[in-house]
């Protein structure tokens, strides 16, 4: 056993938890080949970060001694590299769910070798409780403390961790120092959702309604081992918006206002949603400047920006399932937690991301994406229509219910090789249906309320790169002539040829 | 002026609403070029059967005068011959929403001369409260008849009556004598709904709770003409059962019988959503059989296989927003309607496909489609990628919401020409995580929790038609050795070949 006593004692107030207290490697011993386990963590927070690694040791031993092991993990979202990426090199991950960003998992995912099941955030806690994906054998969760009557203190990420908790025969749990206890009262976590027929709808009517309790409930029964840590989460460092993030941000920052005054939206706006990345961050920096006030997010990750947005005072509230911050403002929040926390909710992913609240709110949705086609359907999984990136995420929760659904992309990728505006997308991930406005550097397409040939129009000539500006308009036309039919024209021993060209030649371009 | 005098004066009970009575050619006189129309209609019921043909009439007479006159018309979803099919016919229409199933309407639409705007069903009436389709200028909606103190009696169905009532500056009702006066009562109006941030939970628990009013509220200061009709709706013949169907029908009540065991479903299952057509209607014959009971429906529409159901006591009560009968049926519900009254309830369409609704009560979600890839993307409306056959409808709130989603369809159409399982989809409604379950006479692929190349497995040995299965396993084995990346295995100068050659050939075989 090796512990840190003081960690455990301000952490672990309860002596019944104390007592299970031992090392990662004791912890990990105790997970069998073929288990399904459940972890803590959600774009890069809140994850495990020993017992992981100290599985993938112990894999890689069994492994050496020639014998099978591998497990199936299920998460909240993406994790980071002590847990996806340890884990994954050791060739231990035989099933995952539901998203991975780590960059080795996505190598063998992509080569065949990990069997990756990529489904809508909201649904994985619900699928879970039906009992379709197999019976959880056990939970591994990063907490930030443990109350003297042996609740547990969420981490930086609520994910799917209540029902990790409550399904799971037995459970590991990982206390991080490294986490601020101001944590502490910053969760809601909801207790009364139920299958059909005796679901009931979440009292949630505002982002900042709290409808749980800030503790989840454990069986200590089920708890086999408490390891003690001391670990930052893996927070991906920030990139400082660049001219074509700026100039997203410029488009997005003028419909919104434009659509406010024409709406008669109320000057808070809308609840945020947002993806990660330096084009939120624009957006989040450019909303700081405009007459909004007084705004709330509902979304799934709080990121640099909204901290930004929560100190300028231009943000109200923001409600998510997760932090994804860089680690300088994971630092800084960590020393000004007393500021933010009453300011910030953490619920579980199938709250935070749930359809029937975000269409409640009337989230205003901004995601991302890897190509558009000129109908307006949205690939945002599988490059080339077969190569996974990280996965659907919660993008389809917000997409389909939003207030307005925006996606947003640099018009070129790979130095102008790559069109995010095609032809026809390789995958699709958002119906034309479901994506309402799409944004590139070049322009702002609003889709809303027009026919397929309407919106190729608009897409092709306010979103698409001048250089694949007259190639679209080419096929579009040609389309229009040899098409089938006419509702969504298009050519189709050529539509896809795009793609093809780029998998041959290393380009779009002709 | 021609009017019926005994009808007007039972059915429309109130002095205001009598001196206002006119010709469907006076009344549609009222309507001017350019007009945005919200007409009744949903699934060939409850649709404005004279005014759209004299308005139809009026049209082609300014054409031939050589004058320009177009509108834009909204329903609920489809309508029949004397609306979609007069005014399509008089090249009246220039832009369509929300479904159209009228066959000529469906040629122009593919023909590329007249715009159509196919969206979720759900989605219509919020999107028209948004004010981004433009301002409503005239309602056309059929009633059953007026109250005395001036409500309206609903029709064979809802749609988004409320919303064209409450919306458009003028009002034209017609008052059909043909639907039975024992619609009274079968109607439940919500008049709770709200854009954000003024939206509330929808208070509907079961598929039986009311949450309205019995009749539509309207400011009869709109009304500006008042038609007495006589007429059936369109009701579509019924087409029994085959082979074919009852075969699917067989594999989905095996896996419902299956399912309810391994879940521990309550013997009264959870409501069914369920498309119309033959399939469907051998699917309620067969639920009639099994042992469940006490059951209900929560979909969109009521097909003869319901009133069957109602009829054996298999089926406590239903909730749709509209009728979808046979001539026979039809005749016999208004017959026997004084049994069925108390056991239907018709909503507005924003409520019966409500996505909250759809997912707290765990809908069965049964739907057809056009074609299915081998990782379970599904197209519903596109025809060869290109050729709008219907619209997506209420397919993709039901889908993406309900306790399992199931979609179903023969192996083979056009003779064998055309397979239902396809390498690649030539369009996408439904994305792979919103389809668990695919059926043909063939066999049943539960999908669930499966990784993409899991599914095209199942998909192939248990749903492909044995002529084309070797084809697809070649496809498969070869996109698995050819691939770009290993997530889905495409060869993209391939994938739509199979299109592509009945396109050229009139068939898909080689």
């Amino acid at each position: 056993m090796s512990f840190d006593v003081k960690v455990s004692s301000s952490r672990i107030r309860s002596d019944v938890f104390k007592r299970k207290i031992m090392s990662a490697e004791d912890a990990a011993a105790l997970i069998n080949p073929g288990a399904i386990i459940g972890m803590s963590g959600f774009t890069g927070s809140g994850y495990p970060k020993a017992v992981p690694q100290a599985l993938a040791k112990r894999i890689e031993e069994a492994h050496a001694r020639g014998e099978k092991f591998k497990v199936s993990i299920w998460t909240g979202a993406s994790t980071g590299p002590e847990l996806d990426g340890a884990l994954a090199k050791a060739n231990g991950i035989d099933f995952r769910l539901p998203f991975n960003s780590d960059p080795i998992a996505r190598q063998q995912i992509n080569n065949g070798e990990m069997s990756y099941f990529d489904i809508h955030l909201s649904q994985v806690a619900p699928m879970a409780w039906e009992g379709f994906l197999g019976k959880l054998d056990t939970a591994v969760v990063e907490i930030s403390g443990i109350t003297e009557d042996g609740q547990l203190i969420p981490s930086s990420s609520v994910g799917n961790n209540k029902t990790w908790l409550d399904l799971a025969d037995k459970i590991i749990l990982e206390v991080n120092s490294w986490q601020t206890e101001l944590l502490d009262g910053m969760h809601d976590i909801y207790y009364g959702t139920a299958l059909p027929p005796h679901r009931k709808p979440i009292p949630i009517l505002k982002s900042d309604d709290r409808i749980g309790q800030p503790y989840f409930n454990v069986d200590p029964s089920k708890v086999v081992a408490v390891v003690v840590t001391d670990s930052p989460d893996r927070n991906a460092p920030f990139s400082p918006p660049d001219d074509t993030a700026n100039a997203i941000a410029g488009h997005i920052l003028e419909f919104l206002k434009w659509e406010a005054k024409r709406a008669g939206l109320p000057n808070s706006l809308l609840p945020l949603q947002s993806g990660v990345g330096n084009v939120p961050n624009a957006v989040m920096a450019g909303l700081i400047d405009t007459p909004f006030e007084d705004m709330t997010a509902f979304t799934e990750v709080i990121q640099d920006g909204m901290l930004d947005m929560l100190e300028a005072g231009t943000l109200r509230m923001a409600s998510a399932t997760a932090f994804s911050l860089s680690p300088e403002k994971a630092e800084y929040f960590n020393q000004n937690a007393a500021f933010f926390r009453d300011k910030l909710l953490l619920r579980p992913q199938d709250i935070s991301n749930n359809p029937e609240l975000v269409r409640r709110l009337g989230c205003i949705a901004m995601n991302g994406l890897i190509e558009a086609d000129i109908y307006g359907n949205v690939n945002s999984t599988q490059i080339m229509g077969s190569k996974m990136q990280n996965g659907i995420g919660g993008s389809g929760d917000f997409a389909r219910n939003s207030y307005v659904s925006i996606f947003m992309t640099p018009s070129t990728a790979k130095g102008g090789a790559i069109s995010a505006i095609v032809p026809m997308a390789s995958h699709v991930d958002h119906i034309n249906q479901d994506v309402q406005v799409i944004v590139t550097e070049q322009g702002l397409a609003d889709l809303r309320g027009l026919s397929p040939k309407q919106r190729a129009e608009k897409i092709i000539e306010n979103c698409a790169h001048p250089y694949y500006r007259p190639m679209l308009r080419d096929y579009f036309e040609r389309a229009k002539k040899g098409s089938y039919a006419q509702q969504s024209p298009h050519l189709l021993n050529e539509s896809l040829s795009w793609h093809q060209r780029f998998i041959e030649t290393g380009s779009m371009k002709i």
